[in-house]
């Protein structure tokens, strides 16, 4: 298969995201000019919007999007930006989108506090759907945002990372919010349950997949399409999969040896050492193999869906992902 | 009238209060143990509780405090405990109750996302509710916490600061809380909309005396009782209402230069000279006769319910308030 471009895969909803733009705008404005500042410099930033687009796809793919899709689509975005603006202060991140981030310009006073103002925003959305099941699924996903980065730093402190944990992390941090847009998108069309349950799976898998190739990006990435350092995680003793793996692999005194040296030596040289053996003991590999799997899971579930240019457009995000550089 | 207690005025509601807190421990609890780490170590902080016991005297007032309420003080006392964890960041604050901060102990990265996870768990307390209604009224008021404390940063960088403006700002950042719990005490009894309406001004009137009353600590604290340091403010150029009166009453060129100053001057000796200068020319006074003129007007809404020991007690709040030192 070509590689698909995020311009093709959108194509299908291409309308459809244009009144998404629309209500993500006016879900967003405030009274407080400060406030509006900060919001036209996000939206000059250039976002791929990935999770609203997704669930549109899905609303299309059952039915046809209405004012909820929008709104939903809406508060998703929201709530994902949300957690950016507080990632930049979380990784003392300069720059976001290749713009400087809003905590370099306006500090992480500001930053928490838009941060803030963005989740209300983001529930008053919800409360506009109107819909106890929709508000349960999303409370349940912003619960799960912070824990799963909570539970990552607990983790980067002590040596209890494992593949496991790993994939438990993954899903709270990353997939929650895909599978969550996913249903979202086929409530809001009132899909079967059926039909909301695979679209969920399909996120969750995705959205895992998603994070991978992420992280992936500090083992083979380039600072300049990604937008941060390589060996970023491992200078922060993040434990991620290729690294799980390689201290799996390792005999257990090697593993201990390097274990310590996580935690304690953090000079580039050293992390270009680590970054090298992840590699050599076949780390990138194996996690390389779990993407590719879990982009399988994802169109599997799929299969309940009769074949639609709709259907291959999410088809192709499992490919978009496993090829993309950024 | 004699000084009422805290513990004298929450004794209508103690039973209530019990019942309220084992909700609360239950509404923040967690599966990630370093959340629960950082749980634990907020419930052994010294808290005064006063908006759960403020929703539960109005709830006693109107009715009978059943499962709702004591969910709904929950909520309220679990979304003001997340804006204290991002506050202590926004302020740099590494102190909190007599207790380093969560952010001096944890640092930034987790005190934010432990923020972010109070703020869900939060949300997830509102939905149990199944009330559209106090799911509103909440949402707005999460909104109004932060965009009332961005407004202050925008206008300390400003010269827009007026005493409208103030009154914007604390019914935003402060107010709006108390109201809204006041309020949802009510709803959650099935009180009659006009005595909901009346405790929700109540709570506004409080809400806004009890800020300026912590404002004027910057004036005439000591830091031993209100755990930051006196000048405070001044440093870092929030003008309250005190400062506000005192550059209106100034002759022009004076309160020019004084605008000027606290913008770039910020010694020990010239924060102690502004104190001063306040002082003299009557801002201190001024706030105090404000905050007595709310004090009041609190009370008077009061005035539809008959006399009682709740009553009393929500009386002797505004006393409580205007005699405070911590």
């Amino acid at each position: 298969m070509i590689k698909p471009t995020l311009k093709k895969l959108k194509e299908p909803v291409k309308k459809e995201m244009e009144l998404f733009q629309q209500e993500f705008e006016k879900g967003i404005r405030s009274d407080v000019s400060l406030i509006n500042t900060i919001t036209q410099y996000i939206l000059s930033q250039k976002s791929k919007k990935i999770r609203p687009v997704l669930l549109m796809l899905c609303a299309k793919l059952c039915g046809e999007p209405n004012e909820l899709s929008y709104i939903s689509a809406s508060l998703v975005e929201i709530l994902h930006t949300a957690t950016l603006v507080h990632d930049d202060i979380v990784d003392e991140a300069e720059t976001r989108r290749g713009l400087p981030s809003v905590k370099a310009i306006w500090k992480n006073k500001v930053a928490v506090l838009f941060g803030d103002y963005l989740f209300s925003k983001s529930l008053d959305g919800m409360i506009k759907l109107r819909n106890f099941d929709a508000l349960e699924l999303l409370s349940k996903t912003s619960e799960l945002l912070s824990s799963g980065e909570i539970l990552q730093i607990e983790k980067s402190f002590s040596d209890g990372m494992s593949e496991e944990i790993y994939y438990k992390m993954i899903w709270a941090k990353t997939a929650s919010l895909f599978a969550t847009g996913c249903k979202l998108g086929a409530i809001t069309v009132n899909a079967a349950p059926e039909f909301c349950d695979s679209l969920y799976q399909y996120g969750k898998y995705l959205g895992m997949a998603f994070q991978i190739r992420d992280d992936l990006f500090d083992y083979n990435g380039s600072h300049s399409s990604i937008g941060k350092p390589i060996g970023r995680d491992i200078k922060e003793n993040m434990i991620t999969l290729p690294l799980i793996y390689t201290l799996n692999t390792l005999p257990r005194s090697d593993s201990r040896k390097l274990k310590k040296d996580l935690k304690e030596r953090h000079s580039k040289k050293e992390v270009e050492e680590i970054n090298a053996l992840v590699k050599e003991t076949g780390g990138v590999d194996y996690a390389l193999n779990k993407l590719h799997e879990l982009s399988r899971s994802a169109v599997d579930q799929l299969s309940v869906f009769p074949d639609s240019v709709i259907k291959q457009s999410l088809i192709g995000f499992t490919v978009y992902n496993e090829k993309r550089s950024n």
